[in-house]
C-alpha cells in the first residue's frame, strides 16, 4: 500500500514520520523536550494507543520474519541516540516488548572493548546488523563515534570529522542491501534529566540504573547540543533521516517510536510469502497421517 | 527465600519445578500430552494466571540483569525441545515476550551450518549461552545431536553413543560457573500435530509455517519418543533436570515454562545490588545541578 494510500494512526494530525522529521523540527539546542508534534492525544490517549498500535507492529513483524524465511533479504534497523536518561533502554523494552522477541535483534553499544578499539569504527556495528526478516535495535550506535568520541577528543578532529561521510556511505550500502534504517534521536530536558537522575537516587530499585559518570555527562550539555547537531546536519540523509523526539513524556516517545516502526515495516509492502511447496500434494499427505 | 517457604503459585495443588519432572512422570511413550500435571484450573484461569505470573516473572528477570550488571555472573538458560509443531516457537514468543527483550539472549538450532559442522557438536551452543545477568532461550539445542541423529544415524552410533555423558559434563560445567539450565521437553499427541499441520495448510497466513519435512519426519514418531526416552533415562541430572510438559493444550504449556523459569529464578535468591557508588555524595551532586 503506498504511503499516499494510508490514513493517519487515530489522534495523529500527521503522519508520525513527517511529524518527527529532523528536516522540520527547531535545532536541537531550541527544540522542546515535552512537545509531541502531530499528534493531539492526551497520556491516557498515548497510552491506550500504543497497545493497540503494538499488535499491529507485531503483525507487522510477524510478516517480515516471514518473509525473511521465505528467501526476502529485508531487514530493518532502529537506532536509538539520545542523552544519558532520555530512555532509550526503556525503549528497547516497551516497544522491542511490543513484538516476538525471536524477531529482534538488540545490540547495546557501550564503551568499546579493546578488541572493538582495535578495529575500524564501524566494526562492531557489522557485526550486530540484523540478518534478513528481522528487526535490529541499536541502544546507541556508530552514532558514538561523533558524539561523546567527538565531546571528549577521545580521537583527533581530523579522524572524527571524516566520519559523517563514512556513516553516510555506510548506511547508503546498507539500505542498498535491504535494510531500512530509522534514525531517531532523544531529547531529554535538563530539568528532566535531573528528575530522573534524583527519582534512581531514592529507590533502591533502581541504584543499578544510576551511573555517576551521568552526573559528569551534563556538564557538557552544550558540547553534546552541538554534537547531536552536527549529525543532523550531517548525516540526515533522504535513505536514513533523522527523528527527533521529545523524551521528557515517555508515553508519547514510545509511541511515537512504534508508529516510525510501523511506518518503516508498511513501507515495504508486505504479505505472507506463497507456500514454496505443492500445497495440494502436502494436504493430502496430512490427511493420510 | 527457600523452596520450602515458598506458597503453591495459585491453581497448582503441587509445586510445577516437582510436578513436571520427567522423574515424576510415565515414560514418555504413555505420557498424555493433554494433561496438566499439578495444576487444577482450565484454560481461562491459566491464560489468566500467565498474564499475572508474567508480571513477577519480569520483575524476577530485571532483578537478575541488574545483578549481571553488578558483577553477578549468574544466569539461566532454559532448553527446548520438541517434536515438530510441539510449540517450541510460542514458548518462545510468548513466554520470552512477558519479559524485557534486552534480558534475553534467543537462539534457535536448525540444521548445522557447514562451518558448525566442521567443530564439535557442542561449538556452536557455547557461542550462544548467555553472559551474566541474561535469559538464554534455546529453541532446540545441543540435544538435536542425540535426536534427529540418532533417528536418522546422521553419524555412527559410535559417535552419539557418547554424546550423552559429554553433555552431562557440558551442563555440570555450566551449572558450577553459574547457569541455572531448566530443561523441558514438550510433547506433542499425534492427532494434535495433524490437526496443526491441517491448520498450517488452510491458512494462507500460516504458510510459512509449514513444512514438508515435518510429515517426513512423522514417520520416525516411535524412534523418536525412543530418542527421547533415552535422554530422559541417560542425562537427567540432579543439577539439571528434564521437565516434560505436554504440549496438546498450549495455554498450559506456556504457563508450566513461566512457572519453571519463576523456579529458577526464585532459587537464585535475588536481591536488588547495593550502589556501587557513594549514595549521599551522588545525592548531593544531583541536587546540586
Amino acid at each position: 500500500m503506498g504511503k499516499s494510500e494510508r490514513s493517519l494512526p487515530d489522534g495523529w494530525t500527521t503522519a508520525p514520520a513527517e511529524a518527527l522529521l529532523v528536516a522540520n523540527a527547531a535545532p536541537v539546542a531550541e527544540y522542546d523536550p515535552s512537545s509531541t508534534p502531530g499528534y493531539s492525544g492526551d497520556k491516557n490517549a498515548g497510552t491506550a494507543a500504543l497497545a493497540k498500535r503494538g499488535e499491529y507492529l507485531a503483525d507487522l513483524q510477524e510478516m517480515l520474519f516471514a518473509n525473511g524465511r521465505a528467501g526476502d533479504n529485508r531487514s530493518v534497523l532502529l537506532v536509538i541516540q539520545g542523552m544519558d536518561t532520555a530512555g532509550k533502554g526503556g525503549i528497547v523494552r516497551h516497544v522491542g516488548g511490543l513484538v516476538d522477541p525471536q524477531g529482534l535483534a538488540i545490540k547495546g553499544f557501550g564503551k568499546p572493548t579493546p578488541e572493538e578499539l582495535s578495529h575500524d569504527f564501524l566494526w562492531r556495528i557489522h557485526r550486530a546488523l540484523p540478518s534478513a526478516g528481522k528487526i535490529g535495535i541499536f541502544d546507541r550506535s556508530h552514532y558514538e563515534d561523533v558524539l561523546p568520541v567527538r565531546v571528549h577528543h577521545l580521537v583527533p578532529e581530523s579522524v572524527w570529522s571524516k566520519r559523517y561521510d563514512l556513516i553516510n556511505q555506510f548506511e547508503r550500502e546498507l539500505v542498498d542491501a535491504g535494510t531500512t534504517v530509522v534514525k531517531v534521536a532523544l531529547v531529554v530536558s535538563p530539568d528532566e534529566q535531573k528528575q530522573r537522575l534524583t527519582d534512581r537516587l531514592a529507590d533502591p530499585t533502581k541504584f543499578w540504573k544510576y551511573n555517576p559518570g551521568d552526573v559528569d555527562e551534563r556538564g557538557f550539555w552544550d558540547e553534546y547540543l552541538q554534537a547531536y547537531q552536527a549529525i543532523f546536519d550531517l548525516t540526515n540523509t533522504d535513505y536514513a533521516p533523522w527523528h527527533i523526539i521529545g523524551a521528557d513524556r515517555k508515553w508519547f516517545s514510545r509511541l511515537a517510536v512504534c508508529e516510525l516502526l510501523i511506518d518503516a515495516l508498511e513501507r515495504l509492502d508486505l504479505d505472507w510469502p506463497d507456500a514454496d511447496f505443492d500445497l495440494e500434494r502436502e494436504r493430502a499427505r496430512v490427511a493420510a497421517l
